[in-house]
């Protein structure tokens, strides 16, 4: 087999070696897999951006929070805000995490999806990541955009599968992946329907939070196929990465590895929802998943 | 405003008319809605195909029930097979739709989505509609093939908004309408989750079925973004026709009246789930949808 031209795959990000060898087998083997097949999936924190030092998502709830409390001050005072305004670790356990996820579901309650999108909108504006001083939007990893870029190439449909809240982000997946809203499947909130009519958003989530076999079964209720590619980091996403490789035909599961201190943060990510205690990467090696080395693998890693 | 030229818009079988010009005007107003905004949906039974004298998928439940008892002839003593085998419609109103409909959901339950789908191919390639005598397929409606390539022309992401099974109408959807399975929302049912990893159907429907408020409620969670465009033809797609018109900026909101006797069927169309009462079409002739009359707009009607 030769290698693909330039044009088939433009992966300038990712070094000669295995990864990326795998990659260019897996897009040549996947030509004669039907196109209405070629369907890639991709977790999102710690696999599209930077989940470190705490989710992105978190920062937007701390903003809202922030914001909440500036316009209406005694709610600082309420047990499950204060315990984060305070940074009270015990008690927040204490209060335990469903308590605490509702009260700050409670801040977005009663929101129009247009309203809750504007309100990401001026998070992302505004905020900047902790550590490297950069807009969040700068924390995408510039290899897994070159990765999708070349996959959509090929004439795959890639979507985004995250445990995050699906419209947080639905509101940053066009301008971060160039993904649709309608290709995001996430963690879903529960909306109020009344005449207008009008939707609103409640405090309350709709159905399984999306990690794990819940991935799977939302994986059939969106997209409807089985894909034959996925990409993850964490015990959240081993079901999902599972799924694609017991499918017939080609088909590639794509493991990150944080192992880079310098330009990123070396930990292996577990999944918060699942509390799983194995080792991702060690499942990965096992399994004949493509383990990618941040470290090794990736010649620039934001873009 | 000029007419639109040929290449924009290619509608041979809608009849030059009121219809036909607010489409065209539609169309052309849309060219300042940003494309990801440019979002159309369709309801299926009824407005992208034939719903009489039944709907497809109860042809393929009876499909799939004839082959069960084939296979397994005590079958057709259960009460809820029993009424339908025999026509029986006070047996079959005393049973309940409810119960019967999941006794017919457990035909297929245990499938694999790749399983399901399978089934339904054999049903299309097999089966016939009753008084036309042609395949399913040639049920299509030529005129709404033409609406929908004519959006897609001018970049709007098409999908379907049915009170149908989600699968049954995916597995249909991409030959018919060239729409991928991703892009049809219909009633879902609960898939099982087992190791390998497999999903198998259960016979239990999965949240709403997808009528009225639930369809809006389901294009939010399965789009993200309200629609400009929206056709239907019955009781339950009038959430769906409010909620597309109640936004900012250009709308258009389609109702199929079936006032043709002769080429398909005079009847107006009421949304059994709902139970309504309403005359649809004088409510959308109320509330300024575009009210297609299949008689006077429609050159042709089969693709």
């Amino acid at each position: 087999m030769g290698s693909l031209s330039r044009t088939d795959t433009e992966l300038p990000s990712w070094r000669p070696g295995p990864a990326r060898d795998a990659i260019e087998t897996f897009v040549k083997a996947a030509r004669d897999v039907p196109k209405s097949h070629r369907i890639a999936v991709f977790d999102n924190d710690g696999t599209l951006w930077c989940e470190k030092p705490l989710y992105v998502q978190q920062a937007f709830l701390g903003f809202e929070l922030a914001d909440a409390v500036r316009a209406k001050p005694e709610l600082a005072s309420r047990p499950e805000y204060r315990a984060l305004i305070e940074h009270d670790e015990k008690a927040q356990a204490d209060l335990g995490l469903p308590r605490i996820a509702e009260a700050l579901l409670e801040l977005n309650a009663g929101a129009t999806p247009e309203e809750f999108e504007q309100r990401v909108g001026e998070f992302m504006a505004s905020q900047r990541h902790p550590d490297r001083d950069v807009p969040y939007a700068q924390t995408v990893y510039r290899p897994m955009l070159e990765l999708m870029e070349t996959l959509r190439h090929n004439d795959f449909q890639v979507f985004v599968v995250t445990g995050g809240g699906t419209e947080f982000v639905r509101a940053v997946s066009g301008e971060l992946y160039d993904v649709p809203p309608s290709d995001v499947i996430g963690t879903l909130i529960e909306y109020e329907y009344s005449e207008g009519p009008v939707l609103r958003r409640t405090a309350k989530p709709l159905g399984d939070v999306n990690e794990g076999p819940p991935k799977v079964k939302n994986i059939q209720a969106m997209v409807g196929r089985r894909p034959i590619f996925a990409a993850g980091n964490s015990g959240g996403d081993r079901a999902m990465l599972d799924y694609v490789t017991a499918g017939p035909g080609p088909s590639m599961a794509m493991l990150i590895d944080h192992d880079d201190s310098e330009r990123e943060y070396a930990y292996e990510s577990r999944s918060v929802t699942l509390g799983e205690q194995e080792s991702i990467v060690e499942t990965g090696r096992q399994a004949d998943w493509t383990v990618v080395s941040m470290r090794e693998d990736w010649s620039t890693i934001y873009g």
